[in-house]
């Protein structure tokens, strides 16, 4: 967890303290839209803040919980925009549900039945799990944009019915940005509506959960005190900073307002809070 | 409430303990899907039931969590089935939304946004409210066959932009029955989805909440406690007649198992129960 130095009441960033956290940290870890891009709008200023973060010798690491995508198809999203990031870059709640399947020895004769999109399939399918047809051992549920249902139905009958059947939620996500002009239903829809049905709680394996960062420790070697979690939800990117140990910056380039920060009922705190990423270009001078 | 003798470990109904609710009370409210019926099939011995119940002048309520009917149509229900019911009789959640907006004293300028199906629109009309387009001041979700993304963001943006909007939800049944064979997600599911989004709680018009009751109560003038509520399910029937202060008898033609009942993890009792309706006709004899 950050030191016992830490303030409780998140700081504005400034020269003096940008100055500080970037010294102290390896790695920036990234949540992608509200932070990077909202819909498929940059960001002001990002390409440059990324740019002399990199130069500086910095990782720069993307975690995000879109489970729409995979990896391969989130770099060329990157790329697209003119923004160079490999997908080993990448960590997607897509990829974590076929990671947690990965690890828990789920058996290859199993099936997995999907409420998702393309994401969350060719992940499963570079795990080596096949998502359609017979007997299903494991319901993944994630953002659907063509949910119904006969979907709902399927994954509620699995869940009920098979002994054993696994319950993963790639997150929780109330609302996201599909476009830049509004917020549309979450993968935390989707996942509400199966538990609806069910009355079941789902295993989470994006953010918060700090399922993704084994994975991320395995490719970079640094400690996650030498790591700083940028992003714009507090009870997701922000939480899962804290829960894993890392420093923590609030941007509110996306869902979070300073009010909604400071509400007293609030009590998911960051380290800092700036406006965008772009600030540090400013802040940590030339 | 129950009178303090009540026992608190459920009794299997006997032939005495039978005629004692009998003499007891003087309306019998049945929840209809797993207690008359499942999906399109009658239970077995139900229009014998209810027509000794009649002949001993008693008065047949029907209170059900179902929303993708309106009365009249439940009415026909019954009629096809060969159970002659008035819609007077009948008290759905889907009349209960109307009843709700109404009673709160809703604008009529104001339009309300409807996840559900014909029982609902059927019902507002009826009340005197409009359904679609305009500006919207409430959201009323039910079980809804053909729920789609759009809807659950339409409904989303109302309840999260417009102040003030209502959130009124039909009822939270888990699951019911389509069809005989098996179980479909109920209402639950797609208030469960719209939750999720916008992170609110709605209010519940449908069992186990007492909002019907006050209906109910304007039609028959007959105290709670001379009332049984006869119901499949622990936390919408049986919950629904303990908060109202009727008496309770469970039975287990329905989603509810004798062990589901016994299970130490359950905590709401019925006062009685028994395997089907038609188990009166011969505890209680000739």
């Amino acid at each position: 967890m950050n030191d016992g130095a830490s303030p409780s009441i998140p700081q504005l960033l400034s020269p003096q303290n940008a100055t500080d956290l970037f010294h102290s940290v390896d790695a920036f870890l990234f949540d992608c839209d509200g932070v990077i891009w909202k819909g498929d709008k940059l960001i002001d200023g990002v390409p440059h803040t990324l740019e002399l973060l990199r130069s500086k010798g910095k990782k720069l690491i993307f975690v995000t919980n879109n489970s729409t995508k995979s990896r391969r198809q989130y770099a060329k999203k990157f790329h697209s925009l003119g923004i160079a990031v490999t997908e080993e870059e990448i960590f997607l709640s897509s990829f974590a549900a076929a990671m947690f399947l990965k690890v828990n020895e789920f058996p290859p004769e199993k099936k997995v039945y999907v409420i998702g999109e393309e994401g969350i399939l060719d992940e499963l399918e570079l795990a080596g799990f096949i998502g359609l047809g017979g007997p299903v051992g494991a319901v993944v549920v994630g953002l659907d944009q063509y949910i119904n249902y006969y979907k709902l139905q399927y994954a509620t009958l699995c869940i009920r019915e098979n002994p054993g059947c696994l319950f993963v939620a790639t997150n929780r996500d109330a609302v996201g940005h599909m476009t830049d002009l509004q917020e549309w239903p979450g993968a935390g829809c989707m996942v509400a509506a199966v538990c609806g049905s069910t009355q079941k709680e789902p295993i989470v394996v994006g953010k918060p959960s700090t399922f993704m960062m084994d994975f991320l420790l395995k490719k970079y070697q640094i400690s996650t005190s030498r790591m700083c979690m940028v992003g714009d939800r507090l009870d997701t990117d922000i939480l899962f900073g804290k829960n894993a140990g890392c420093r923590t910056l609030l941007v509110l380039s996306g869902v979070t307002t300073q009010s909604t920060l400071q509400d007293p009922t609030n009590d998911i705190l960051p380290e800092y809070y700036t406006s965008k990423i772009s600030d540090l270009l400013n802040l940590l001078g030339p």
